[in-house]
Formats: structure tokens, sequence, C-alpha cells
């Protein structure tokens, strides 16, 4: 018989996660008393939080708990790696059904740990409540080793923009489960860049190192999220479209099925209307690169005169902030795709 | 027109917020940016984490959103406060249906403000996401001040067991709107100490001056909670029976009127059956104070020869373990009420 959330009582439950979880290389007390005790040698410490939501965020039919887990853990990282800062310890809160099965909630603390362990982050606390809905809740906190953190506001007109990590694919990922046509699993290149998204962390710490003016974790899509560094910084960013030309075409085969499966289907919606599958693709494309979310790559500027790290690409620049023009263009002009994602707009 | 959260769009219901929040004394970056980054001067930080849920841990009917933000704020704090620590900043996530009113957003805001101003604790960022229900997560960060904590694990036979802080007064509040017989309001002290539980913070951190030898905060019961330090410190703790004679006369006129109440709406079930209304209000009195939750008082354990401080009331002594024997006594006995609150019971 599956065993339930429901069968077994908190201090079972707890038992049972606990020895799974990864123990943090800063961790001076665990999980058990009131509050958990972390080093902070450089007498600072970074924290941030993420909360998924079941069927917002994820579906237990696609994502299994160490998925969860393994996607929760990553998008925290990358807030800590956008700020030049190196993950310590995470604090984690669960709301579970009474029917999640105990082996979903064993698989969480799994995945928390496989891309924790790397690191030397530990899972130092936490919380558990019953709830009709499974939300997973995750607080990250870091280290900045004694460095200054990189902000968001200090892009300066003339500096280059760059990215780090993947671009569109989970975007392509969502769209190919959500035709059907592919199994959920992350053996699948995209589908696996959806379902467990793997942050550049290293880049975030290269780039603080080489002068990074400026960076963030791209969460809610490549222009909304550089939207956010042209306000902050007061500047705009220009973006060059040549520069995703290598990501268009590993997404091209992807788009191309998605599309021609919404054309059989005649959902196509808005996104296809009349046109061929081709030009339906190449939209497809863009939208996935341009507005996509949850691939947590790395956002950033540097200055002109700096070698860009390993594993960035430049992506355009820097220009002075110009009264009410866009933010954000493509080539100097204003982007002819939407921005990005809204989270109550669903 | 009642404004919902549907009716804005994150970055506006963010802008309405942001203003009312708190701003701390060890932040150094505060909300906007990837992350926060916090001062921890003595080079180390505390941090826990609570999650209430909607119809779980309170209903929108009796408590506001300033409600649900203080009381979110308070229950953090006493778990800093139960190490010795002093609270330093929090990070909320909120998981929001559509038709939450951006009214209630904005008072949980100003719950966690009024909550946290006297302390300098700042609230340092968080996150936002649609749900089905009302999910408020908060975690907290604290200080030690460079002092040792006070952990769950360090009670040796001999000690003294003392408490500080209400005890059974949420318990007997929550039973009040329970029965319909008082409307949810602050003003109530009962009714106001289980909508606004309001935890002796300093007492914590007098405590740990004295020499306290273990400490925790009281949230699941007293009994329940007792047995956490019996078990971490492997002894036995015996409550004295009598050092809560003035808890019983504060809340019996409140037991019996719930008794009256349940027995003329014949929904007594077990609690009452053939017993006189008296005997009735006399075991809700103890179960309030012995089981009831939420009161988040501290309970910790001394070195006999300790001076209590301010605010700490003898209840009892620890002894040392003794084989298969209950962990908590009462008055040398197993106790005869039930112990606790389980998460995944209700």
């Amino acid at each position: 018989m599956t065993e339930r959330v429901r069968d077994v009582n908190e201090d079972e439950l707890l038992r049972r996660i606990f020895p799974l979880l990864p123990v943090g290389g800063s961790t001076q007390v665990g999980p058990g008393d009131d509050a958990a005790i972390i080093a902070a040698s450089d007498g600072r410490f970074l924290v941030s939080s993420d909360v998924l939501v079941e069927d917002r965020h994820f579906r237990t039919r696609w994502s299994s708990g160490a998925d969860v887990g393994h996607r929760a853990a990553a998008q925290n990282f990358a807030d800590i790696a956008a700020m030049g800062g190196r993950p310590t310890a995470l604090v984690i809160s669960l709301v579970l059904p009474g029917d999640t099965t105990v082996d979903w909630v064993e698989g969480l603390a799994r995945g928390l740990a496989e891309a924790s362990k790397p690191l030397r982050a530990g899972v130092v606390g936490g919380d558990l409540a019953g709830g009709d809905i499974i939300v997973v809740n995750v607080t990250v906190h870091g280290t900045l080793d004694w460095r200054e953190p990189v902000l968001r506001t200090g892009a300066r007109p003339g500096d280059v923009v760059a990215h780090a990590g993947a671009r569109g694919r989970s975007a392509a990922g969502l769209a190919l489960l959500e035709s059907g046509l592919v199994r959920p699993t992350i053996k699948h290149p995209l589908v696996g860049a959806y379902l467990r998204p793997d942050p550049p962390l290293e880049a975030g710490r290269s780039a603080a190192r080489a002068g990074a003016t400026a960076m963030l974790d791209v969460s809610d899509g490549l222009l909304r999220d550089a939207g956010r560094i042209a306000v902050a910084s007061d500047v705009r960013l220009d973006l060059d479209e040549e520069a995703f030309d290598e990501d268009r075409r590993a997404l091209s085969d992807a788009a191309l099925v998605v599309a021609q499966a919404a054309l059989r289907e005649g959902d196509a919606g808005d996104l296809v209307g009349d046109l061929g599958q081709a030009e339906a693709a190449n939209r497809l494309v863009n939208q996935w690169i341009w507005s996509g979310g949850e691939d947590h790559g790395l956002l950033a500027t540097f200055p002109q005169e700096a070698r860009l790290p390993e594993g960035w690409l430049r992506i355009g620049q820097v220009l002075p902030p110009s009264g009410s023009a866009p933010r954000v263009l493509i080539g100097g002009r204003r982007p002819a795709v939407a921005a990005g994602w809204d989270h109550f707009e669903q």
C-alpha cells in the first residue's frame, strides 16, 4: 500500500526526511532546535526566498519530488550566485496535503540534497504543515566571502551586457510537455532543463571577480529581467538579436514540432493563426528566448574593457537613459515580443 | 469596489507593500535585489521558519491581515528568543488567492511592521505567488550578540524548570471564538492572546544571561514541548500542578462559559459527557494549560542555585532518566491529559 503523509505523524515524517538532507559546511547547529546556527565568517550574510506552488510552478504528474527539490534548490542558489555569493544553507517549509505520498516527500529531500551537496550547502531547518495544495518554500543563505556584492544598480552606459546559462530551454521543455509530445523525463535535454534547471552558479562568482557592475538571476524572462537592471541602474539595455542565433538553432526542432502539434490540434490560438509552420516555429523560438522564465541564467553588465569570464556570452550594450524611451531594446528598436511573466496573471 | 490581488499585478502589489514594511537595524541591502544582505557581526546567525496556512492556523473571518502578520512575526521571534538571541531580519513568502483583498495584504504588512519595529527587525525580502489558499511563510534571522546559544540539550537532573509568558490563554481564546460567544477582537484579553500572541522575548535573553541550561518556545503545548527538552537532554521533567493555580483562576470564567455553551448546544462531545459544568470547566482549563499550543511562552531549565530572572515562574524540576518511564510527569505521576498537537492529525 502506498504510504501517505496522513498515515504518519509529523515527528515520524521528520525522522524519515532528516537523514536524507544535506549537512552543510557552514552549519554550526542544524535542524532540531528552535533555530539553526550558521557561520557568517565575514560578518554578514545573503538571504533570499522562493516559493513553489503546485499547479502554478510545477505539476506532480510531470515533476517528481526529486525534480521539485532540485528546482527549488537551484533557483534559490541562482539568487545567491546573482549577488556574486556562494550558497551556505537552506531552510525549507512544506505545506502538504494528507494524500501526498511519503515517497514524494522523501524524493523532494533527495533532490534538495543532490543539488546542494556539490556546494556543501546544508538544509538546516524548516517547518511542516497540512494544506490543500503542495507549497514548497525555500529560503537560501549565502556568503560573499569578504567580497563586495554585485547589485542591480551598478550598470553604466558603455558597459557590455552578457548572459550565462540556458536561454529559452526551460520554456521549450515546458511547451513540449504541454503539447503532450514528450514524456516528463530528465533525459530529454529540453524537458530536463524545465524539470531541473541548472543555473551557472560558478559564473556568478567569476563575474563578480571580473568586475561585473550589475547582475541578476533571469527568472521571469530575459526582456523583463533586463528591464529590471535598466530601471535599477537608470540606463537602457540594447540587446543584439544575432547573439542568440545559436540558441535559435538549438531550439528550432522543438519549436517546429510544437507548432505542428498546435496546428494539427487546432488550438494554436493567437500564436499561429494564418502563419505557416516555419514562421510559427520562429515566433515560438523568439518567445522562449526573450520571455521564457525559469532558465535561471544570469544577466550581468561588465565594464567595456573587462574580459568576459568563461561561460559568459556578450548579448548587448548599456545605453544612457532617454526620457520615456523603452528601457530594453533589441537591435536599437522596441521589442515586438511580450515582456514576461506575472505571478497573478496566470 | 473592493480591490483584490487579481486586480493589481505583482510589481504594483509589491510597490504597495514595501513602504509599509519595517527597515531593520541590521539590514545592509534590503528588498529589491536578488538577495538581501544582513549584518552578522559576531560571525554567525540564527535562522528559523514557520508557515501559517489559512483554515489550519488562522481563519480570515477571525483574523485580520494585521493579526496574521502580528502572529507570524511573534511566533518566529519566539524561536529566536528561545535560543537566547535577538531577532534581526524577516523574509516573507506569500501565497495569495486572486480574491484576497489588497487591504488584507496591506494589513499583513502593517502587522509585521508593528511586531517588528520595537525590535528593530526588518523585513528584508520574500516572494509572492498565486494559489488557492493563503499561505504565509516567515523565515526569521537573529543574532546571539557574541553569547552562546541555549539549546534543548543542556538540562541536567536537579535543574529547576521554569516558564515565562502566557499559559493556556491562546487556547482559551480560540475556544471562545469557536463557541461563538465572543467576537474576534484583540480587545478581549483571551481572544486577543489567540489572535496576537505576545511571546516574552526579553525573558529569553535574560534566561540566557542567568545561565539557563536548556530552553524552547512552547508552540505545541506545555507537556509536548516539555517532552522535547526531556528527550533532547535525556532527562525527565516533573511539573508542579500547583504552580499553575493562578493561571487556572484566570481561565476559570472562560472555561465555565465555554462548558455551558457546549452543554446547551449538545455538542459537548467527549469533553463534558455526564460531568457537571464545574468539573467540565475544570478539565477545559487543564487542557488549555497543559496542551494548548500557540501561546509561544518559553520553557527553560536553570541550575538549582540560579536566581530566576523577572517574568520566569518556577514550575517543576528536572529528574534523571529512568528506563521506559514517561519523560514528563505532573506531581511525580504520568499526566492524565493529552499531550499536544500534531500538524497532520487535524
